[in-house]
């Protein structure tokens, strides 16, 4: 089968970008990645996005995106799947070029949470969790991943403050890309004195809610011009999973399956091993998050995930470096944008030079793009080509 | 390249299913298509839905109805394109297909109008137009569509009248399909007659917003078992495009681009001339869709749609047999669903024998779902293997 790559990458600032509209924040990205790409000509537009619906009032955003960005005529839709609207985006525009039928094929990730003229933004996501059984009970995603997050401190006796390495790690990495939100890196006692969001949860525990979008120009490898500008990026493995929305229907509400069975499936594809993973782009959306998927995915065993990020092994000289340009911690969650973020960060990578937040001699980037507390999980591989 | 196949088809009721869940929906139309399939495994879920977010404050339905279905782990993620939703998850699950990665797909259409918990249905559809420039100022799809047709009148000098056959041909259609929201044949008097909805559109002009779901089984064709229970339908052409969503972008607001671009693009990739498809599934939203698709397709020349409309040349025993199950206007408009309904009647009338609404010797027909006013394209041709 023929190899999909990745030829372009542009991404916007994350943050409260009030100036900026929804359809411009698109733009933005897409000018910068086709330009990336060389110019290539796109004939297909995926978009991820999670709450334009409610928070703009604006379904549709296929068309109105290909319109605004002067690409009217080409195929164009909008993949949801919550958090990992972005991860969706990725996968379908994967499985288009993988397909044969189409040659070059835009991935957008777009979100924007400010100018909001639907609900406020806390029923808004809630929709992304089930409306009949949680959300109408007043459960938002938020009290959701406090659940999470005191069962597993009862289970594995864990002490709340053993969450802080997430945050002092993605808070570190923000410092050096120019477009997190979050620039600045944080000390111990600033997590440990952070007030509650949602006790446990406190504000460093919680990823803030951003505007931004990020692109990708994915083609088949052949199409590439031998004098291209930059290393490519083949995407070798690509897999998605679901599971149930609401808590009370799992087995085990401290065991991440689709972020297990996502990457499981993704590197069997790759052909690869977890220990070939040089850095892991997980979806920190709460840091309880990032520990469950550290070990459903097998960098650590079940209730030591919290130690990786305690023992400074995710840091950017550690075992698995994490959240290398920040996270969603720091970089900021931008909704459906935040997969393909991901995948603009890791493409960086392994580019190279990704600056001061390079992984030496990174080879291979596993990116995992979450909807809910894993009841969506979106996994790539992605490969520096030699 | 491989054969994508149509498997198994499934679809309810259409109508206003005051009890029955968006979930139970979704369900109902799954176990059938799984069963008429011979139950293949499906690996990956693809929804098609416009409204869910607002009408029913729920998104993520992937994952809610791959659970609710009894396929938890599976791939599963919602497409949605406004009313072309339904066309985008069969464009995306045939990729999915064709790419070779996957072997089985579910591609569910489904939409529930009834049981609303969000804003009213009219704020909820205004948001597939341009919210920043059209919705504000009040504009609806259905204002929308008014707009057209009295341009449509008053370019071409038809009478209002002259769309009558659109509704009379789809509520004979809808008569035998007991799926169909209304079954009962009206008289040229029932339309002249109707209340006006937004002058010139009457209520005859206009389909009904509806509940229900419908599902299809995709596979590869060298999957299907030798002693198959029906006759093979493959899809032998797929294509989308897109256009501005406002009208005061396009040039020539009479002109649907995007129904020719993609049912252009299906056509050369199935290999055949348009006096080869044997039945039309057009997108009636309106009348004046339906129209203008017939011209942009190449079915009429500019202005003369509705003729074929009022000669009756749409009719089963026509030159081109259109909404042969009562299309949009019969069957029922159920948003997002509505372009997998459209793929499970097309599938039935190449499978044969349909019933008394049989097209006799049918081996092509061309399906095409619409996002507004053709903001969005999406066309199939399905066709009988022998």
């Amino acid at each position: 089968m023929t190899d999909v790559v990745i030829a372009g990458i542009g991404q916007t600032k994350v943050g409260e970008l009030w100036d900026i509209s929804l359809r411009d924040l698109a733009f933005d990205a897409i000018q910068d990645a086709v330009k990336d790409s060389g110019g290539l000509k796109p004939q297909a537009l995926f978009i991820g996005n999670m709450l334009a619906p409610n928070l703009s009032n604006q379904a549709h955003l296929g068309a109105l995106i290909a319109d605004y960005a002067g690409l009217a005529g080409i195929e164009a839709m909008t993949l949801e799947a919550a958090g990992a609207s972005g991860g969706a985006a990725l996968r379908q525009g994967y499985l288009a070029i993988a397909s044969g039928m189409l040659d070059v094929a835009l991935v957008v990730g777009v979100e924007k949470f400010t100018d909001k003229i639907g609900p406020d933004v806390d029923t808004a996501l809630a929709t992304t969790s089930d409306s009949d059984f949680e959300a109408v009970q007043g459960m938002t995603p938020t009290a959701q991943a406090a659940l999470l997050m005191r069962r597993y401190m009862h289970e594995y006796q864990v002490p709340r403050d053993g969450f802080a390495g997430f945050a002092l790690t993605a808070h570190a990495n923000g410092v050096s890309n120019p477009y997190a939100m979050f620039r600045k890196a944080i000390k111990l006692e600033t997590y440990t004195k952070a007030e509650m969001v949602n006790e446990p949860l406190n504000l460093f525990d919680v990823a803030p809610n951003a505007d931004g979008a990020a692109a990708l120009v994915l083609t088949r490898r052949e199409l590439i011009p031998t004098n291209f500008a930059h290393s490519l990026v083949k995407i070798s493995g690509s897999a998605s999973a679901s599971d149930t929305l609401a808590l009370h229907d799992r087995k085990d509400v401290l065991y991440f399956e689709t972020a297990q069975l996502s990457a499981g499936r993704a590197m069997k594809q790759a052909g690869i091993t977890l220990n070939q993973i040089n850095f892991f782009e997980y979806h920190d959306m709460f840091s309880i998050y990032a520990a469950l998927q550290l070990e459903a995915v097998g960098l650590a065993i079940k209730g030591q995930g919290w130690k990786l990020a305690a023992d400074n092994e995710i840091a950017l000289k550690g075992k698995i470096p994490c959240a290398t340009m920040g996270g969603l911690k720091a970089r900021g969650f931008a909704g459906g944008a935040t997969g393909v973020y991901q995948a603009v960060e890791a493409a960086a990578q392994l580019r190279g030079p990704a600056g001061t937040n390079q992984i030496a001699g990174a080879k291979y980037g596993l990116i995992q793009s979450l909807g809910g507390p894993a009841s969506t999980a979106v996994s790539h591989i992605l490969q520096k080509l030699d």
